[in-house]
């Protein structure tokens, strides 16, 4: 057989699980979770320029697959995520995901990428980027309720850029706060197994709610949340699926990714489609105020967008190229001549022609 | 370091080109190309159940990045294609894609394919089935105008499908025209080149243009097209490109795939938006009539739809199973207890903890 190896314009670096693990590592899980919300923050605060859409959900009775693209007029991305609560009982991810980076002038891919890891420290290091500026000022403590899969990166996130020093875990199930209490050991924090939601939220300036039921939930009641504190809600993400009683929201200065894509899917679903939120990009240009009172209670009602993953892929493409943390996969057919993409098919046949014509 | 093999359910079988190129020759090109006529009229078939949106396009000014999802309610699967007519121009191919399946009840991806020479195949495979329900009886002879990268899959799909004996070529560049009778040599084909589209459709009952001006363009105009032929319009896919004089649109039955998105892109882009249509799928289960009169003109205004391209990954899926031509592919994160993902990825660290808390 004629093997031709294929051109470099065919070849697509793929950052499989392993390289973004040896990627983490080699970077340092808490100065990459910095240099991810830097470049989150960089994107955020040119939003405006961003090719913006909700995500593309195909729905079914056990979850949801959805594609979530981008661009910037330069590049383009999308991420394919699924959510499929139920998962977690079959020994599967509840998210898995994977992304992909392409040249919007010749359409060409550019990087493909595990995101199973990079969502958890994306959302982690968006998380953390909106407490800095809405989280009480010296904010120390965080009630982490829900321990599951994105439970330690959220915390680790919120100590790399907020400076946290104590969080106090709660989880209706005790295995998964004694899992995420024995990940978190040696990481220079103070760790809390708590046995209520009540009493995690005590002395908690920054409170995060992150469960998985696919259904309207009350993680917190109205009478449990006091005044000036942030929250982050992460769980709440999709229609039919919230965290927040109605009531804390109506005390609460809410902001949000991209308001068309939140009222279906986050907490604000509980509210009048009219319901005023801020957009988080406008607090870090200093269009809108951020925290404007010590007794403020703020809210962000996360759901995770686009522009959070096209941020996170591009600080995987500049970081690979220096690392070499990748493989090249032979995705794209490049003959040599663009029109013969037959010739390069049938010369590389065994028997050209006759082999092929049966 | 600590160095665990990815688990089954973390890896994907990727089909590469070199993969999808051995399958294509293993099989041979036109039992494939049966093969996939098969599989999209059986999935056109079952049409109804099928969760449907038109392509989520973005465009620039050099071209268009879209991804085409679609479900059966087990099965997901999605491409990734663009469509850059520059492209060519600087070595590079007008249309690249890859594709996707998954698992409806998990969301976990099951396949990754290329899909630059599948798009080819199954895109030829789509043209025979419809030409073989609407084409005049007993049709022999081609004219294939526009002789680029999809111009020998044509081909050599009518003969496969429709028993095509001849065909009959050109280009408006006769470097291209000569690629194209070189590949087919081989085949067991009559191939005429010809110095005009008017020499080329003489004596021929199908008529295919595939060209790739990204603009309106009169392939053919309307005194050129006799009664009783079959039109194959490949070329005329998204808005802005046409290929024939709309003359011979009000002089057809036209044919198309999804009306919603043909509206948009297709040749009917130049007709009333109520202009009569008939869905390909309802003349293949026989709630339409296909062909009715010798003298008839049909037109297939073909812009590929995700259902084509859902049904040429089942394919590829069913075929490598029994051909081992792909590699697994590490691209999901899938720790032991999956509420563990950041458990895994401490582990894995050269140092854990320490080394990670930097």
């Amino acid at each position: 057989m004629t093997q031709l190896a294929p051109s470099a314009k065919a070849l697509v670096p793929f950052v499989s699980v392993d390289h973004m693990m040896k990627l983490i590592h080699h970077i340092g899980i808490e100065p990459m979770l910095r240099g991810l919300a830097s470049y989150i923050e960089s994107d955020f605060k040119r939003w405006e320029l961003f090719d913006k859409t909700p995500r593309v959900a195909s729905h079914s009775a056990e979850g949801v697959i959805e594609l979530m693209p981008t661009s910037d007029g330069e590049v383009y991305g999308f991420k394919y995520v699924n959510g499929h609560p139920k998962n977690t009982a079959e020994g599967l991810q509840t998210v898995t995901a994977f992304g992909l980076l392409a040249d919007v002038g010749n359409g060409y891919p550019v990087l493909l990428s595990e995101m199973t890891l990079l969502t958890a420290m994306r959302t982690a290091a968006t998380s953390a980027l909106v407490a800095r500026v809405l989280a009480p000022k010296g904010s120390t403590t965080m009630a982490m309720i829900g321990n599951g899969a994105q439970s330690e990166f959220q915390t680790i996130a919120m100590k790399a850029i907020c400076g946290l020093t104590h969080v106090r875990l709660f989880d209706t199930d005790p295995g998964a706060t004694a899992k995420c209490a024995a990940n978190l050991a040696g990481y220079g924090l103070h760790v809390t197994a708590c046995n209520s939601a009540q009493e995690a939220i005590l002395g908690a300036q920054i409170i995060t709610t992150c469960t998985a039921d696919k259904q309207y939930a009350t993680i917190l009641s109205d009478n449990m949340v006091g005044a000036g504190v942030h929250i982050n809600a992460i769980g709440g993400d999709c229609p039919g699926k919230t965290e927040l009683a109605p009531a804390i929201l109506h005390r609460s200065d809410i902001f949000v990714e991209y308001p068309e894509q939140t009222r279906i899917e986050g907490e604000i679903q509980q509210l009048a489609p009219d319901h005023p939120v801020t957009e988080i990009w406008q607090v870090l240009t200093g269009q809108a105020p951020g925290r404007s009172a010590d007794k403020q209670i703020t809210l962000f009602d996360s759901v995770g967008f686009a522009i959070e993953d096209f941020s996170a892929l591009r600080y995987v493409r500049d970081q690979i190229k220096t690392t070499g943390l990748f493989h090249p996969l032979d995705l794209l057919a490049d003959p040599d001549d663009p029109r013969d993409l037959f010739g390069m098919l049938d010369r590389a046949a065994p028997h050209p022609h006759v082999a092929s014509a049966k």
